[in-house]
């Protein structure tokens, strides 16, 4: 199944994906079942249902009719989720190697990946309140010459956990989006000289985009393995496959969750995928680009740049 | 006044501080004086009234009486708030030249303080979810055998705010708490070079504590100058006054809110005071210490580190 969250007759409401052309209003589709529950108000409120919220979504899409269901066109995507806590790992290879080589031409020193990024998926925490949907227009922050994207797969996760095991994370985690985690290349360079990993350089408003959809775990495998593609106006700026990360979300799962809870709403991010920013092959955005991000199963994730005069 | 949270008789509650021994219980005040309002069951509701829910205390406090006011020893303190994001900066520049001498001891390398340091408050990201109150044990995590604490004053965010100037920050204040971040040192130096800043050095539960109080940003002037003494089984560790941040919040507001949105019941740290941690001053936590630190006007926070079996 896949999930979404949209603002449709002036309310919040989720949503089920039909096709890439229809919806089905998960919302007034339990109305009109008659189920006394505002669950389908909140992808929030699915999630804390646990089980029993993609229990009734699966009867209620049993029941499209023409009263449940809306065109795209129709709504304006929210991002599924604001997340209660969001984290970003860094758990590709190959884009670590691209990014320290362009950065090693442009600043002259030598960059080699540390071997605690080999022992671990360290991650760093995001800004949670800055979250954009699908369609929304991403703006330029006033602070920056340099925007970037980067193509992620984001997990959702569904349960309280703690101390979880590789092997039992799959069962914490509720589904997959995509996640454009927009950079600011200039503040984030200046600021991480300071030790504390970025904060301005990826902070901004609308500073990260999510969506459209949350694939729900049981459509998939684990470790989960879509293809990932990055398009700036119709350009195939880059992709790869998350089967190619190095520290799975199961891995990742476990050294979050050591000695601390995870709550369900928590969002982490895989990292960008090799090839899947600017930085690694040379290439900056410009206001007014289109930029596409599809990951395989889940959609496409369009937003518009736009720099304010 | 100052302004806590605590669990008293099966309820959440918010208290003001009459003195060190008496605190008036709001909500039940609220309740005999017949305001239907449910602003004082949480913090964050308080905040979010803006200047009515700060009225409303203050007429309430001059009515206290026997029914309304209770002693500490009968309330559990919790965080004052769930910060809606929390950031932390690292603004004391005594901190990290002691920091700094004592890692360069430890690896043999030389570590000096960054340009970037200088020109902005920086500032990461931690765990929103991991926060205790004033009383609350620690718990020690499995994966880490050097734990240390950081003394630090830390803002409230009273109102949303978006390109704050220096001067005018102030007003988006709600007031000052004590953080203690407790901190894994080892966990924090392996992690931090992946260079994305501290994770697992600082985000295991229990590992903020904050309050007992929020002393209201009326009762200060500003920038605030406090002082700060952190104490182990009596024991001084070490202290300062908030006066020596190289960054005042004023500049810290318009740094954070540069193109981006800050929210109300966001808590921001001041990073840790000079001497205000262990590692300044080769000393560790043992299973068992008890922590207290102290800020003027707003009171001491105490918390007991426990290492489970």
């Amino acid at each position: 199944m896949r999930l979404g969250t949209v603002f449709h007759e002036g309310k919040v409401k989720v949503v089920a994906a039909l096709d890439d052309e229809t919806l089905m209003d998960l919302d007034r589709a339990a109305e009109l079942a008659r189920y006394e529950t505002d669950t389908f108000t909140s992808m929030q409120k699915v999630i804390d249902q646990g089980d029993y919220g993609l229990e009734m979504a699966t009867h209620l899409l049993r029941r499209a009719n023409r009263r449940t269901v809306i065109r795209v066109e129709e709504v304006t995507f929210l991002p599924p989720l604001m997340p209660v806590q969001f984290r970003d790992c860094l758990v590709f290879e190959e884009h670590l190697k691209n990014s320290f080589a362009q950065a090693g031409r442009l600043s002259g020193r030598r960059f080699e990946i540390p071997q605690v990024w080999y022992d671990q998926p360290i991650y760093y925490k995001g800004n949670r309140m800055s979250f954009v949907g699908h369609g929304a227009d991403v703006i330029w922050p006033a602070y920056s010459e340099h925007l970037d994207i980067e193509l992620e797969l984001a997990a959702v996760i569904g349960r309280h956990g703690k101390d979880i095991r590789p092997e039992e994370a799959a069962d914490y985690i509720f589904g997959y989006t995509i996640l454009n985690d927009f950079s600011a290349r200039d503040a984030q360079m200046a600021e991480m000289a300071g030790q504390l990993g970025p904060a301005k350089g990826k902070d901004f408003d609308t500073g990260n985009a999510l969506g459209p959809f949350i694939l729900t775990a049981d459509e998939v495998g684990h470790p989960v393995a879509l293809r990932m593609e990055a398009r700036v106006n119709g350009e195939i700026w880059g992709g790869g496959t998350s089967a190619d990360m190095h520290h799975d979300f199961g891995a990742i799962l476990a050294h979050v969750s050591a000695s601390e809870t995870i709550w369900p709403g928590e969002v982490i991010g895989s990292g960008t995928v090799g090839t899947g920013c600017g930085l690694e092959t040379g290439r900056r955005l410009a206001p007014g680009d289109v930029v596409e991000l599809e990951i395989e199963k889940i959609g496409v994730l369009r937003n518009r740049i736009v720099r304010p005069e």
